[in-house]
């Protein structure tokens, strides 16, 4: 199937992909009547008095908000809020299909961090959650900082953290069939940006010691000075050792490659050159960073991409669905580390250790059941940390 | 049945009456290859080469934002944005269920009219059409002027021009009743707020020469000082004979009364001192400004409200579908004055002359087949009038 061809049939048919459906019926005039006015002074007068109600009386408390600038869409850059339009409709009937959760595309007509937040804190009242998506690094951290402080709904950037918790499911499962701890292995992350800094970030809240994050500049260390702010505090909390080099000196002995890079930059001499049964998530997309049976060749032992055509898919629809179901559910103030952690050992744990092996980390991206066991671990872990509401 | 008890429950068992559904499935691989990645990125290249293909892939040009900043909310006033979200819903919900157009309320926590025109700005991208809905005056017409001439889809306040269209709908048909011409009558409107402004400047579009509008200090004249400006303005192009006094001396030998005012404010008596075979639209809610059987026993010929239960009710929905339905499918630059006229005589000809009668000028609000009527003469102005883009 050729894939862009039919998508655009695919898109023209529907002229998009979502709309907007009622729960009830408005045939009669008391339908009118208790759905519009005069009825509905009354849930609007019961929220008026206690704020809490609007959770309880309308649709807010499963609305997740699917926010861009249109900065980073896909691989395909800076497309703008219409371009980008497409993927944000598609993120949203992905909520719905795979877990429930209604969610709308918002747009934004700006690029300016500042101007984004406040668009955002603006739209918030009818919105349970604010899931960003596709906004440029490293403006992203910035607007998702500021929004996690000035809201009370959760605010996750699904190109950071959702990427993040998938890549963390597949390294759990992965060291388990290499018979490797993560508090001893050595990790190379390559490419910085978004999903890069997330990932690192999580790898060190779980336990990772040894964590090294390569960019086009190569090894990122403590005082480097030509990369941005993001990459110069990213460097401060990796890279114990001191490293200096490119991508090659960093994989030497290492035992995990984590790509969110460019097509191609891996070599087969660069897998050989890593630790015993190595570990690889080559995420560049559509083509990864090295292909699955030059990795093999090269001596590596898992090996997982972006793409759907082979094993060990890294997708955020196994994350981001669950993520945001469980906290609803809870009316979470935030999504917490807890959380994220907590989803990505769910995630894991949809492949039982019998069936775990070296083409099988990670579960089908299209099996629904994984969003329920992520919404259930959400919850519990937002309990624990005294997040949830309710 | 008790509307607001009833309308709680409504709201509760559903948590909202609004949902987002998706248009499509997303079972296998392929369908999630063409919903999302990797396919999706070719409508989002597509429209990134030509801006208006994103009415072709997208949900852009059936969808409309119904935004509030919820400073006055049917009759509760300033109740916040939260409070006004189950209203909205219920606006979203009407435009789907009468003209099949997709709405989304947007509850801005602002009330600042430069901070709502930005959001609304920032926001835009996504939709093919702007509902303000709720806003006070006189803020709401700086926030509608100003968004009209910086967007380019239609700006449309129904609180302001659905009410003034379907007013000038049924008095158009009230006029036949009785026999006179619209630019021989005198029409006094009490109530200079977002509706009376609106339904004042369309009734001097339609030709009404002689207008009065009262407001609490009375009737508005050129020079009034202890009013706002735009009531100053509004007092500027009526009020011709700069009559001053009270809302008993405008109705003295005036043909027609409309009232977006205050329960019970007009008398048997001032009804007796208007003109014969007088009209009535009596729209405080939900307790007119007079009853109609009080109105009619002092000798007014046509009466309508805006309650349900009454002949000749006057409701928003008889518009705001149809008139949105018709300026999106040929994607409207805005919505002049010539497509508000022609949605008002598009509502009044539902009713065949024939059967024409006083209790008889407004057609049913749970006729569907209005919104249709509606569209086809909204399309047929705005082709006429330039302001159609396909």
């Amino acid at each position: 199937m050729n894939y862009f061809e039919e998508s655009l049939k695919l898109h023209e048919r529907h002229a998009g992909k979502m709309e907007i459906t009622s729960k009830v019926k408005v045939v009669t005039r008391d339908d009118l009547s208790l759905a519009y006015t005069p009825g509905v002074a009354e849930p609007c007068r019961k929220i008026h008095e206690n704020e809490d109600d609007v959770y309880k009386y309308t649709s807010k408390g499963n609305m997740v908000a699917v926010v861009t600038d249109g900065t980073a869409v896909l691989g395909l850059g800076d497309i703008g809020p219409k371009a980008g339009l497409p993927v944000m409709e598609g993120k949203s009937i992905l909520f719905k299909e795979f877990a429930g959760v209604n969610a709308f595309p918002i747009c934004l007509d700006t690029k300016v961090p500042d101007e984004i937040v406040t668009a955002v804190k603006m739209i918030a009242p009818g919105f349970g959650g604010i899931n960003l998506e596709d906004i440029s690094a490293p403006r992203c951290f910035e607007v998702e900082e500021r929004l996690k402080k000035e809201l009370d709904i959760p605010v996750f950037h699904d190109d950071q953290h959702g990427t993040a918790i998938v890549v963390l499911a597949g390294v759990i499962n992965a060291l388990k069939v290499v018979g490797k701890d993560i508090k001893d292995v050595t990790v190379v992350v390559n490419g910085a940006g978004a999903a890069g800094t997330a990932i690192s970030k999580l790898l060190l809240v779980c336990g990772v010691s040894k964590l090294i994050v390569c960019d086009k500049v190569g090894i990122l260390y403590d005082g480097i000075e030509d990369v941005d702010y993001a990459k110069q505090d990213l460097a401060k909390i990796t890279n114990p050792d001191h490293l200096k080099g490119d991508l090659s000196l960093a994989l030497k002995g290492a035992d995990v490659f984590i790509g969110v890079s460019a097509p191609g930059i891996v070599s087969k001499e660069m897998v050989s050159s890593m630790n015993k049964d190595s570990i690889l998530f080559a995420m560049a997309n559509p083509t990864p960073e090295i292909m699955p049976d030059l990795a093999k060749e090269a001596g590596a032992k898992v090996m997982g991409t972006g793409r759907s055509d082979f094993p060990n898919q890294v997708n955020n629809v196994l994350a981001f669905p669950g993520i945001f179901k469980g906290a609803l559910e809870v009316r979470a103030k935030e999504i917490n580390e807890e959380m994220k952690l907590a989803a990505a050992y769910a995630i894991a744990s949809m492949i039982p250790d019998e069936e775990l092996n070296d083409e099988n980390v990670l579960p089908n991206a299209l099996d629904k059941k994984v969003s329920d066991n992520v919404a259930e671990a959400v919850k519990k872990a937002a309990r624990e940390t005294g997040v949830a509401r309710i």
